[in-house]
């Protein structure tokens, strides 16, 4: 079986940059085109990106030429990897499907289309099989949020009742440029534009029913991490709650994905934890001060925005629907 | 009516220095003395404190010479105003009652003590009857966090049942010592010993019933003002809500006493706020973000947990007394 | 004498609206039109602004309508201010003096120009004489660590040998979108780009004299303020240097301008100072750390980029110029 | 040739874990004790220390138990590496070595003394010579600045006349609790206690010869990575300069002592650079922004100063004395 070929749209963004550095030495993945906005279409990936993800460029992408987000760029690859903004990724990503393209993006239009499968590939990679067969398909990744909070539940899926959230999200989650020293240090921002309709949603989406979610989002003065103190609702007691978290795996562990983390669920033991500069672990969601009362779990909750809530999510989907031979 | 002549115990500390900064013009209060560590007794206020509350010492503080905690330096005032950390206050405070000395106090120990009232002046200020006419007696106001929370909620006490919280609390709540860089910038710490268990006890005390809460306490790098997210049960709709908060006035509002604010509750009406840069008020609540879906009310609210929660609390405390006339 | 009416370009950014709360209770400046770029045009000014300056947007600012840069909606005003983006700057403010209207600008292009007096008014008012009787004139102000280090530096001019300055400038000198938290939280970044440049030649043209200066700009994460340390060449003892700084005043002084600092030099004699957070003066500059040895004077310089540098340097050169019966 | 067995004072501070997280796999010294302050000697290294440099305490000094400093627990080890505080550090370390003990301490006491060599391998490694011999020895490294400054000026060293050096040191200098957030956050302190004295006093030692030596220190809100920003008179230039730096090794390189970097000065070629987020690096010095005007050569120094400033110097020091079978 050969490499699965693949392109990357958004190419010079945080998302982008983070998914150059995981297909950097993948085993059955190759990266073979890169595409970013309009005005930088034709320039070397090295004279075009800021690079921020640590470590420098990796030399296989520094000489690509950026390419268009066209079709006609892509017709030769066998997936595009969307990291495209909002904005234009609907016109952008229908485009390329209907032109025959396969494309699992990250971007939010289209998540809740009944005929586009929303994928957290450790809860729903079932969910991958509506696609099995077209011509050409579209699978989204959920909100960086969705993905880290959704991860943490898996296990309690079906003992869940209502929840409150209170996300305290990282800058990064904005992009790079998206916000201001100004505006954020020592401060907290108590709102995200659009952010907690999309975690309620995208949240019943993967978990495969509809959920009573309570959300309020919050910007805190981190870089990278997002967290979550979540409240709970389960008839579930805490050794059972612990166990089923700390032993959770599923397909992606199963089958050895090279992505996936061998616990996607770690408890924290510390009392303080999980904390962003302490405990941010790249696929996994770190998940600590658990505790019970009234019918209610506590649990605070903390994943890598930029990786498991968006970067290394596509990647691994690529990698589920490979192993499920879709593609 | 003469002046009230007070004392002031940890006048070196960030507390201390806003009380010596709100005592500085008042119309009755006169502040005489200043006591600190055993270390820094004798000493000139200047020479010993390292000042951090805007404006440099106050004239009128700078020459007093620090004296200690014990009953004989504090004989001749009317009432010890308490800054005192936790660890000290429970052995000062009660040998200064039991040496017939009127105390109000800020630290933990005693606030749960059922002969002591524990007063959020706007909210249960006749608790104070309960030490009229005695020889001494001790007053206490509660947890920083506590005291801006139980604000914003007093005017829909009634009408609460299940209380989620999560609270993002500034690291002045520790002392200027309290939190090293290091452990928190660009961090958020998803705990702070004690905190929950307070939040939750005092807050029935204060609310004059026992309550369910909920609380999740966190510390987040910004300098000044305590936030918390709350969902309250209740069955109150939205208007009435907005309405109750926004016309709030209660005893220290009637009687025009010089450190209440004239709006205990402060109502945002931007979308992304309040936030502890813009939208912090020494003695007011700011509440926003409001909302209700299935019986619960979401609401965001920042306070000044030096002031409000600290140093302004106690000064309205010993206002309300003596309007009450109980001083 | 009635009002000088004044419009404001570039009103909706961090110095516009920083000029803004400056005027807002002048007692001979009138800001009667506000201005902003093309895509906001029309917009009532309290709906295109996003405020940031402390205490909301003033009032009488609030209902104006945003007009253009064209010199045809600034006919029927006595002066323009310009705080434009240095990028439309040169074009805009051209086609304004050519159009017979007066503009004093804060934006970099043409400062080096000989027809054009760059003031700070303290050190070169006199240098204003060059305009006086020209059917339209353009003055500029000099770059925001420029305006600081020279006012810092003006007592001395005459004693100056070589200089070597380190600037240590805050993220507000690059605008409110200036600079991203994911760059600067935790950094420092050792280049400005053209600031070194700017400082050098600046500096020269306002002290009179061809200067031999060594400038390196760093950014660092502070919002507001920037500091230099300087090592100044000098024959001066410490005790002159010292007497000349405290005791030093100028034309604004003696005219007793309504934006002038009653000292423009203000000495912090704490061994720690001066600190951004903690003494920031918006029209002074603070000066410590000073010592002398080996024929060169160590000094730490702070001053407020937004109030001296930029809005409050252009209102106090206009009230020079009404002083000096220029306009 | 047998391991050298080494004890460590100091062992819960920030140095104290950096070194032993160095020892960790160590070809040939051996950390076979660690001591800390007196309240927590028996307690095990586990339970007593609050780790913060990343991944966790090191299994093989998990359970040790804490000793004293006195001679008595010494005795059996090769070396002691003293990363004692300086308050303790010259009463400690005078009796060790008094005691017959070998001591290699990054405290500041006795740096200066005539007897005691201070050593920066790279540089001075000849220096070590004068304990040959010795019953007992101590030898000192220089403060972390010193360290990281002399590094980059050891190429150019003889052909240096007068320096002018502005630093701006993150806080985990003053150790892991030493700089409280509310001081520091959005701040900049120009002054650390007796830090300029010395560098400028220390520099001279380590250089061999007297310098000319203007230094300003201050501190930022970073918290690895001292910077400095140097102007240094020299008749080279700039082309034998980059060389000079670019190429630059000495004995430890010669010698591929472990702890060597293979580079020692690590030329940043970006415009924007050395900054401490992107460009630290733990035992080499990144240098940038170099420039030669006037005489003076401009650039800028960054170093990581709990490696190469202290745990990592230490560590080299005595891979050193090693290779020179000096022990």
């Amino acid at each position: 079986m050969g490499k699965i070929r693949v392109s990357l749209l958004g190419a010079t963004g945080l998302v982008g940059q983070s998914m150059i550095r995981m297909l950097e030495e993948h085993p059955f993945i190759e990266l073979v085109k890169v595409s970013a906005s309009p005005a930088k279409v034709g320039q070397r990936y090295c004279d075009s990106v800021r690079w921020v993800v640590g470590g420098g460029v990796p030399d296989y992408v520094c000489d690509m030429r950026l390419v268009s987000t066209e079709p006609r760029d892509h017709k030769d690859v066998d997936v595009v990897l969307s990291a495209l903004p909002n904005e234009v990724a609907a016109r952008v990503e229908d485009e390329l499907v209907r032109s025959g393209v396969n494309v699992i993006s990250n971007a939010s239009p289209r998540r809740m289309d009944a005929g586009v499968p929303l994928i957290n590939p450790e809860i729903n990679w079932q969910s991958l099989e509506q696609v099995r067969g077209r011509d050409a398909w579209l699978v989204k990744n959920p909100n960086c949020t969705t993905a880290i909070i959704s991860l943490s539940l898996a296990p309690l899926a079906e003992s869940l009742g209502r929840l409150f959230i209170t996300t305290m999200q990282s800058v990064s989650g904005a992009g790079y440029m998206g916000v201001p020293f100004l505006a954020i240090n020592g401060n907290v921002i108590p709102y995200i534009k659009g952010e907690e309709e999309k975690i309620a949603a995208e949240l019943g989406k993967i978990m495969g029913r509809e959920m009573d979610v309570h959300v309020t989002s919050t910007r805190v003065p981190v870089s990278y991490g997002h967290m979550a103190v979540i409240e709970a609702e389960t008839e579930l007691g805490l050794d059972d709650v612990v166990k089923a978290l700390g032993s959770f795996t599923s397909f992606p562990q199963l089958h050895d994905l090279p992505s996936a983390p061998r616990r996607p669920i770690i408890l924290i033991n510390d009392i303080d934890g999980p904390q962003p500069m302490r405990d941010l672990n790249p696929m996994a969601v770190s998940v600590g001060r658990l505790s019970l009362r009234g019918g209610y779990l506590r649990m605070v909750v903390l994943g890598d925005n930029i990786v498991r809530g968006a970067a290394g999510i596509t990647v691994l989907t690529l990698e589920t629907m490979r192993e499920m031979k879709i593609i």
